[in-house]
């Protein structure tokens, strides 16, 4: 199955306490894609400049990327984001963002992406996810993700997103801006009347939940000891979600369960390591390995009160 | 089974958005003592003035708890507390404390109480829990808690209580303090170190985990769309904790998973009404309905990759 991943495409310099990385390959679309890509063929629609190094492109080639939908621009230069994190690095600081040809990115999806049934709407401006959203046939589930700059301003078109997409992606911030609730529970129950079916809620190292109008599902964050960067945690998480939903039949209440503890692990993956380096070369032995210790953390026996 | 159960016993006036109260009864050991009532029978160790309305006597008694470790100052005046929550309600302000008579409290535990077996100190000054961990014989499980200006003030009583205790319950704020790491794995890690078998630490809402040297398991909060007053929630967690495993054989890793699972089921009780009255008229029935719903926010179900 593939899987149509709308995002950026950049290169990031990054430091945090246990070391820094200069324009290491990153950005949503690319973090989604590689955690995707061991359950289902990622179909990439990004921009980057002619600055961008082949040996990404050969990376993302050898995760078996689609990269027909990346645009590269002649003379252009690649989004470049730098940011450092410190303490208990649960928030990045940005210290630079050069959108370069990010800025004026219009996402045309190749014909053969089209009528792709999965759907991930990285955090790009909300009326680029409406313009791909127009593109696509009759997908079964388009995820979507966002961030506090767009749901301040352009708040119109997000919600018109939320409506039109299955499932949608925030953060705790995200969850309390959009709803001015300070509870998260009602803040979710706020965002389902949206639209969508489903909501998640990420909380970092708290882990996430998910709502719907049939379940709610609370899954841990896996524990790391030592966490060297947290970059891409987000979306590696939204394209280990989407990415397993893709390989299986039918959206029940159990498949999406499983992808809340795929995509918790494959986000623990990638905090493991700088960039892309914590999932690109995973192995599915080393995923099942993980997502079995994953399963058991939350494990509460039968309990009979006498 | 019984469980001795040494803290303050306390009037409270207690504002939150959902209304207030006043003089309602309050204190560590009272929550706990409710909360393990429906398991264990709480032998109650505290000092109240004799304005201590003879309702709140009556009211702990019919929860079957022995008062007879209950000091009655004559003349004196009870422990008042007066704080307020905003906004998530995650952190209380304090308006005023008045320690009165628990200001002089000094622990002493009836014949009667000496030889049990589950000992939980509420958040007490480290000498007088060292006090009281003289008086006890061999106790199969010590239970102890503390606050950050015990982590400050009196750091290496603190410790010595530690040793001596075989779970230690902290919040995420002090496993910080007490240990300078940011990382609550890495914090916890370290406390396992200072003697404990188990080390928890209480999230909020964002859950609680558990760790020895053998076990690591991650609960979430019971989700409440509406919290009506979180005093007493990290009491109440103790006293379902410590009251749960007094009624089992045997301390295994499963009796203290389920045991996560029994407090964090008592502390959403408490949370749905002010003071003690969300958990001093449960029936077991209701705690297993509601364990039941708790046990399977997160199920995960088998997952096997393709």
């Amino acid at each position: 199955m593939s899987v149509v991943i709308v995002g950026s495409v950049a290169m990031d310099t990054v430091k945090t306490p246990l070391g820094r990385v200069e324009k290491a390959l990153g950005g949503s679309a690319v973090y989604a894609g590689i955690a995707s890509s061991y359950f289902a063929r990622p179909c990439v629609v990004g921009v980057v400049g002619d600055d961008f190094p082949q040996d990404y492109i050969t990376l993302l080639k050898k995760k078996k990327c689609d990269l027909s939908g990346l645009q590269i621009i002649k003379g252009g230069r690649t989004f470049h984001w730098e940011g450092v994190y410190e303490g208990d690095m649960s928030h990045a600081h940005t210290l630079s963002t050069c959108l370069n040809v990010f800025e004026f990115f219009k996402p045309e999806l190749p014909c053969h992406y089209r009528d792709s049934g999965y759907l991930f709407l990285a955090n790009i401006d909300p009326e680029l996810q409406l313009y791909v959203l127009d593109q696509v046939k009759n997908p079964e589930l388009v995820l979507c993700d966002t961030m506090n700059f767009w749901i301040s301003g352009k708040r119109e078109s997000l919600i018109e997103v939320f409506r039109k997409s299955h499932v949608i992606l925030v953060n705790e911030g995200e969850a309390k801006l959009l709803t001015g609730k300070t509870n998260l529970i009602q803040a979710a129950e706020e965002l389902l009347e949206l639209g969508p079916s489903w909501v998640i809620v990420k909380k970092g190292e708290h882990g996430a939940f998910l709502l719907s109008g049939e379940d709610y599902c609370s899954v841990p964050a896996y524990p790391l000891k030592s966490l060297k960067d947290p970059t891409g945690a987000g979306d590696t998480f939204a394209g280990g979600f989407i990415g397993f939903l893709s390989s299986r039949k039918g959206l029940s209440k159990e498949h999406f369960r499983r992808a809340m503890a795929v995509g918790s692990v494959l986000a623990s993956f990638v905090c493991e390591d700088f960039s892309i380096y914590g999932t690109c070369s995973l192995t599915k032995k080393k995923i099942e390995t993980r997502l079995a210790k994953f399963c058991e953390i939350s494990k509460i026996p039968k309990i009979i009160l006498k």
